[in-house]
């Protein structure tokens, strides 16, 4: 199987990075490949940066179908184009954050997302109404720590681990969900520190692994999105793209 | 007062048609401008074609508060591009779905849209959780026409009077609102033609008319977004725009 | 334009205070007239003050209606009597907290009101499920000063301040609404302070004065409440009105 | 025990159809006593004809429990004046129509409303989102005939049935609530209409009958409504009542 | 009349205990009789348990129904079995946590339930959207002491008296409901408690008392459960039971 | 990967056809394995018999996981036991309601599910505010053909093509979901009989081949329910069991 995981960013090591945390999870008959964007922001952290990454990404999902692709991953959890790629291909086109909450959901009574920035809470909470999951959040909470410093992987994984406790201890989640998939590949250790606190009773989510397992499997099992729901764009003329 | 329209479109013939449109509601101290897209789609009718009209939206609404307007309008029900701009701009910056929905629901029970095809209905629900009005919408009805073929007024206003009836007698509707901005300034006719089949109690609303009206309301009162909600992106290195 | 504002109150001081207030908003074209009750409660902190103030209101609606007004404002933000008066007139009839809730939600994330007393809250409340907007609201607070007492502007206005300080801190509010009609003309110093405190990015919204903006353009667009949703009362006998 | 049932209405033959109805269901030791209004409406169809009783219902509920009632119903299925008379006195104070949707819900999967007339039917979804039934409502329906004219009762079941048994089959109804207390006495009539159409397993409800149970069940162990919620209005200067 | 309280439990102490608690809201006319479970837990207090315990406690609702009772109470805040008993026979089987939700509905604004364990918390947390009360609840807070150590009644009751007032000044609640049948009996106490700390305007709802309250009104008018939701199961080969 | 089908059933019958059915969608590594129950219904179409079958149920669970089994799978929509089982166990253990229901969210606008019976509807239901999707449903409808006479599979590929179409043409569902295991298989039928009635874009999940995808996704990556919400039960004393 080959899952093509696009990267919503122009920034070069980010490809390395991705293609070693969606290895992590594959399995041995899967085939991950990794693309960035020629045109775009440097990382996603606002509506602007999504808004400038779309045209690309949604261009790179087109491709990657073209490539004979099995499914595609775009690695944000905004989940920019996503819905407008759904109209432009048949294979299967999930970002991380949606199979995150709705496994979160199955898994116990209330998630907290832990993401990167508070300024990025309400963009999350949009997740909310349009998958209907708003009552299962338990709360959503930031490291406030911005995604081009999070190389300081000690540093994050311990912000994780308190954010993460405090969500439990605080605001009743009985699950953590990462709420970036920079995160990605860190769930041990979190789940060990928050052991470490007395708290070992609370899955600890990674998203990005997630995505790849929910992309093998909707691919086993033949399953894609509606095109009822996404159907084929109309032509039309279009000037620069 | 200076009020910016945007049309996501690179048709150039909307541009007098737009100017005409939003000019009818504007009080006469209001100068309405109007820009089209110099890189994007012909009309909005999916997902995609907001993608790749996204980009050039927010140019335009950040050269309009450059060039001292007052307040932006994005003329689209689907209101593209206007929670990214709000970041990059300290102006009003509005579109004609949310107005309408929110005006709807204070004058009636209950508010059907009535909207150009049946595939932009699952697009148009987004607004409800987003708004949180779900529960005041009757239903979505559609008149089946394309955006491109909407010239032809006559055929376009008896569907939305059939389309309009029947929301208010089957759906129970108690207000209907137009639900693309190429139906500005059809709303006497429909009005009149549902008053001949016995409806005579209903108001309908015509989004573009009333998104000056908010503009203006807006700009009177020195309201604008809350740049909490829509703080400015952070710096960073872009490819392409 | 002519718009009549009903204070429902027999207090007499309210009259000048009613027509400062509500003046400041209006466009130059736009005559504002005031009128008091004859019958009923010296002000509205109550339920109960509520059930003697509305048959008198609404039948100061009705006279402004005879008297050639172009619309109603009810200046109170429990809207007493306003649903009931839309069945007997056709002009916008519309009060203080709809509006200004409808349009934080369209501004900002959530809106947090900042009302006179604690007990107004659960009353205040019945404004989420009536309007869909209980999500919306961040919380609501009280200044905790008596509607007769609040003559002190100076104690009011700091008060407003640490509400509202405290609303953007604890409750994660993007929008502050006032509470109460009687803290009209006092946003730009609530403003003030909340940037002195370093708070400069939320909009504080003067539901009075916003009152006035959508009364003007409804009437601009012709646009009243649906009498579908309030038909002409039955004729019947009535003792004692 | 004595229960007041205060009916909120000018007319006098309802005095003793009231006390007729209202005796049905209560136990031997139960005394109903029944008021009617010295000044309002004939009949409650419209908002403004609850806006013009309510002064006298709380008038009325004050005295009642001044002369020693252990607890009062308004006769209405709108309920007017319960929530502001709850502010005057401590006694239980109820309409019926919440303890019968709140029972309905308890008893079946949906229920459906039987109402007098369709325009009362927007009136009666507010009690939707009041009580947070709103899910649990099948359907509102009407039988379209008149308050004043509901004497003629064998139309009146007839039309019971009629409307009973489309919510039951097209809008999945599991409980039949009726709308209005005029329509006090009919259950086993309406039950026995629906199990010749082979509808036998779906509860009626009549609130005037129930009402009068949820009093005397409340007074046997001394519950009545929170003060917090409804704490006595502060005295202040009121004019005409 | 005569009520059958099924106690979900095997403990011989219970049955005293349930008949008097059982018996303090009773009618003099309305006669208590209590079974425990045969087979089953000690007591209720996971999910588990009431695995283990639904089988007989429906077994010995049917046999209540044999004996001639007018109606049946599951003595249990998890209603273990209701539901499924409700297939099996005609007359009234009800819980106590629905009735006493239901009415504390109906007195205030919100309520708080004050449960066992925290445990037990997420469980209790099912009877919100069930019941379509979610909105209504102000809180859920424990008094960790374990269902079989209940018996120190003083300790109890001043657990379940600094709980409570913690959800009205906290939370704010303005009813407080028990969250288990073991606290029957101690509603005036922590009332009285309550009222020691300037708490005196909440009402405190005792659902096994108002379980029985609801039990005889229902079987006074002749309601019962819809067999519309809960249709006799059809006939089949069952082993062990 | 060991995974343990729990057929609550006990039909010698449905042993080799559960085995078959799980298999088909298992990935070649993975080990199917399937249990009878000793005690309970011949089928589950009741409440009452859940009742009957939860005992029995969770010790089978309890049994695959002293077994070395790396998940259970519930075989039955109504997924009883399941939560029960949670506090028992650590591993992974599923129902295929839920999966299904969550990807079908993430697939589409909304789903309808095909269940057995009318009579189960009310039941079915219960999945929505439990999981939060209540809005993503369409629509239920039932084939009403017996679970017991389900063999015939050309009758129930007919009916199931029937109310899909149905279910697509008059409710607005985009993706189809079976509501019965015993439907296992039959996707790819119901897929071709769509399409020759015109609607080739709508998927159509098949609940047990997703369970067991999601059940070797949660094992790939180390995921179980959160104990936090599924808590061992306390020790005590019990009877019969």
């Amino acid at each position: 199987m080959k899952i093509r995981v696009i990267i919503p960013s122009i920034t070069k090591e980010f490809e390395a990075m991705g293609l070693e945390q969606y290895s992590l999870g594959a399995r041995s008959d899967t085939e991950i490949s990794v693309t960035l964007l020629d045109k775009g922001p440097a990382s996603i952290e606002s509506r602007y940066d999504e808004t400038i990454a779309v045209p690309d990404i949604v261009g790179k999902i087109v491709e990657a179908e073209r490539d004979g692709m099995d499914a595609v991953i775009v690695d944000c959890m905004a989940e920019p184009g996503v819905e407008a790629a759904r109209e432009m291909v048949s294979i299967p086109v999930i970002g991380p954050a949606a199979p995150a909450m709705h496994v979160a959901s199955m898994l116990g009574h209330r998630f907290s997302v832990i993401t990167v920035l508070d300024r990025a809470i309400p963009r999350f909470e949009r997740h909310g109404p349009k998958t209907g999951l708003s009552r299962q959040m338990a709360s959503l909470r930031a490291v406030n720590i911005p995604v081009l410093e999070m190389g300081d992987t000690e540093r994050l994984v311990k912000a994780l681990i308190e954010q993460s406790a405090m969500a439990v201890r605080e605001d009743g989640a009985h699950v953590i969900v990462f709420g970036c998939t920079g995160m990605a590949g860190l769930a041990e250790e979190v789940k060990k520190g928050l052991e470490e606190q007395g708290i070992s009773d609370v899955p600890v989510i990674d998203p990005a692994l997630l995505a790849v397992k929910v992309a093998e499997a909707l691919v086993d099992i033949g399953l894609s999105h509606s095109k009822r729901t996404y159907p084929n764009p109309p032509e039309k003329e279009i000037v620069g793209y």
